[in-house]
């Protein structure tokens, strides 16, 4: 008997997946209401399709999280949850940058860093969370992650806002970014990871690691092209955008993504196990 | 057998949270195709900035606490619904805010207290809530605490909108949070709690009470700055809307974070007490 | 055996409340991005605010209404869809309503009767729904209710759009409201009520049928200030509509809040009765 | 056991209605955003105020075809869903029909024959799927019906947008229709439901074939009255409309109301059958 | 007792759809109020109404693809909600190239991209998807069916948008088409399905390769109309939007209705196969 009424949790999740594809889908109706200025994007302007098309895969990566998150076994949901706000949440600002961008064709810096400063704090809780997964984790990391995030962000801000020469405000920034790395790799965080962690959550928290240390590396490369080569912010604005459109890109997408696959395959042997 | 059609219900519990989720995706899609004006934030404007971040992190907290809603125990569940409406309203407002002040510079004090007039009764309905989840309240706690926020928001209205000289505004709004003070702490509403909480109620009706004490004055400190200080209301806009957001920020979410850290924890140790 | 598998069930009512909650969200959030002329509201356009304030409760209690149905029992449900039905549809002709009046300071006498086309007979469904969920109701008093309805509709609409002399018109609309407390009180649907509802419904009925005396009777009362004293209709615009505004907040919401709160008790009784 | 198992489905299929409200009200929200020409309607323009009122009556027939789905036995459910559909799609171009007549006071044809030709085909596949519930139904039927549909919407919209003369025009529609009448009382569509259907399902089928006769012989009437009767179209725009909208209102929304009575009555009699 | 509570389940599954379709009818009450330029669609512009049409059929279709989707069985349903975020996906893009059709007349063909930059590459992976629910699938069939997408993709722009002679960018774009269906036909991908499907799966991998042989040949049959003619685009503007109109509504639409057709016949059959 313990059968009969265990067998349909497992298609229960899975038909659970339905369900929540319909809002979505409302959603993009709604959106599609909004396409006042849809005209005004240009054949040639590479940099305005490439703010086109990170907007919707934004949104289809959202998507797809927040579906797939019922595949996957409970502890492992929160984490998925959070790698869909951060697609959510970039995707919300993304739409109001390539506006921006298509409109005027400056650079939207103001709504990278709010946008900045909302979601990166989440890839940190994101940290956080598969730590807490497997151990009781201090406080202290938490906060630590937190204040590098913001050192970063505000050296960033500094140099690109222009309330600072751009060398030193972009070392503040490479400085809050190096304690990050510091404090997952060598620091608290680092340790207790590899100390308690199942192989699977340690694959995962390696490849991130990897992409916060890769694929965060692209964030000073564009400011580099755009702010430190000698050319005016104005001539290096393309260089600037498609770069960083480019980090948020993988940095956001692939992120979640690291964290779907890690959490499907532990999902799967978790059943197998009771199987 | 009691073990296997018991053991589901905590899963589903979590499977739920995945499709809650969808919903709020999609009315942030409807979201991104409002920005009409989202050229207009400046740089330098602090103040924009500071309301486009409390507006999107209002909109997190959000869908936060809907989220988290279903991993809590069923009695505080509608304490953590309140928590969102609560945010809710409050985000709704603060995009209003946030175009009145991004596209004209003033303070958008009718958009506040309108605000405030439907957020206040909420939380002091929190505080209600969480107590009638203990004991039977007299129903006269409830009016007691509406009849306090009505005065110190019709006090704080006709200082501010200058229907009344500030200095007797001030005083008139002070007495009503005075008053909402004594209630929760000497009156009916507090010797209620104390007699007949459990101890995880206790503590959280404890620090809900210190948010109405200083996370509330930050209110009167914005009031202060804005209107007190000699200044006229041009000179001072950024100062008190500076403060006030950062004041909505701490007693709207960290007021429901509060409800949510209880609302978890008991809800673990009640699943312990069973096992 | 029973016990554990009925168990789940009071849970799982209450664990259906966050789902709910997710999509109001989303409808907000989507509802932020429409504030074009938000800027519009003065400080001291007390009618406006008034507008304003019960735009917002409506949405509020549309969401209480549709989150709170999951708490009472099957048979409850439609009565608080249909409370639910009559303040989103009000709702969104609040907010029609509400933008003419702060774009243009005139009455929108216009969108209040379309408003109440559709609202009014859905109060009218109430009543039958109440009494059919007791007993076999014959469809005349359904008719008859909606025959009421319409003329008293009718004659507030010629008189108030100018198409006859106030006078006329308002003996006309007092005469289709005359029909309708006949019909509830001393009609069929009165006589079916008392011979065969259970205590609670009884009194939900009579707490419906004050409503539809004491507070439909703002209405004309609004009539009166508006058209009868007078003064043109330009200068007593502003008792018209708060008039108005105030008999539509508590007919709509309080007269769904009785629904509730009696569904509420019922629902709790019949649990007690079962265990 | 069979009991404590079974007991709680109905309730559950009930509980069901609740969540699905919510999702309603987000997207209500949303529609109350976009009220940009609200203030354009006058209080004399009739046929404005049918558009209107048949606007919000189709949301409101949508909203309780999809909330009473959950009511009906499963072989039901794609009915209403279908139902509900027609309905959804009617009330998109009904929103689009009423900014064009409101704005411009022109005859929105073009809509009307876009709307047309996705719900007409709709309201065919309700009478294929009905049949489909009982037995095995030709393709060919379903084709036929479609061919009907098409050759009356093409008469008509050769006629009203000026591609032919009117009269001929009429002539192909009407033998459109006649064909689909043909087909569903004498054609392999009348005799297999003659056959093999239930009595209810038969009741039903005949129901929606007095719908087909009469409630449509409304619209040639409204193209009689529109460009038949010596008038331009310009001077009996009003009549064409008005009946129009009020075939719409009849062919749409009490053609799902009979199905989801039909429903409902059958789901009731099944549910007697079991117990 | 096994039938007790396993009956339910099919039950439940099919009460599921209900409350999809909810949030459906909210996204589009949302969209109704976006319909600011309604007005400018001509009655003789039948691009302009072939646009219209796709755009709802899109909608449409994404609806029934997402309600759909809980009547098959779990290792379906991932294919059905990838039908759908390519029905979704094109329409999104299919009101905005509407919008750009309709109020400037001239070709949007760099929407029409984007779009396909996103949905090629997701009826690509329908087709892994399919391969991957038999058998193992090595990822290089995988990245060479999106290499395949990217090269056919890239000629058809570089020649629509003008920064290729038409012909030289032609023949690359059917170099890329080639070469996917070589892989699908010939290649590993081919081979794998024929050595290791189930009868029904291997009839809809055969019609899902007509279809990309068959339907994706009125895209290049577009091309040569718009662009190899003779004729300048904008003489041939009409004949390529109808033609790749026409091609996305078969290609993407019936595309997924195969998929839907197999699913529900293979769920059928998985169901007779255990009763």
């Amino acid at each position: 008997m313990n059968n009969t009424t265990k067998a349909p949790e497992p298609l229960w999740n899975k038909t659970r997946l339905a369900t929540t594809a319909a809002p979505l889908i409302g959603g993009a109706l709604a959106l599609m209401s909004g396409s006042a200025n849809a005209g005004d994007l240009k054949q040639d302007d590479f940099v305005g399709i490439s703010f086109w098309i990170i907007s919707m895969s934004l949104v289809a990566a959202t998507v797809f999280f927040f579906l797939e998150r019922d595949r996957v076994s409970p502890k492992w949901k929160t984490s998925l949850t959070v790698s869909g706000l951060v697609t959510l949440v970039a995707a919300v600002h993304y739409f109001y940058m390539r506006d921006v961008w298509v409109e005027t064709g400056s650079t939207p810096t103001v709504f990278r860093y709010i946008d900045w400063l909302i979601t990166v704090p989440l890839l940190m809780i994101e940290f956080y969370l598969i730590l807490s997964a497997i151990t009781k984790v201090p406080v202290g990391v938490f906060w630590r992650l937190m204040v590098g995030t913001l050192i970063m962000l505000l050296g960033g801000y500094l140099g690109e806002a222009g309330y600072m020469p751009v060398w030193p405000a972009f070392i503040i920034g490479m400085a809050g970014w190096a304690y990050i790395v510091y404090e997952i790799y060598l620091g608290e965080a680092g340790k207790i990871n590899a100390a308690s962690a199942p192989p699977a959550v340690q694959s995962a928290f390696k490849a991130m690691r990897l992409i916060v240390v890769f694929g965060w590396s692209i964030y000073p490369i564009g400011y580099f092209f755009g702010y430190l080569t000698g050319a005016g912010p104005e001539q290096s604005a393309d260089a600037l955008n498609i770069i960083y459109n480019l980090a948020d890109f993988l940095n956001k997408i692939a992120f979640g993504l690291i964290i779907w696959a890690v959490a499907v395959s532990q999902t799967e042997s978790e059943k197998m196990a009771k199987a």
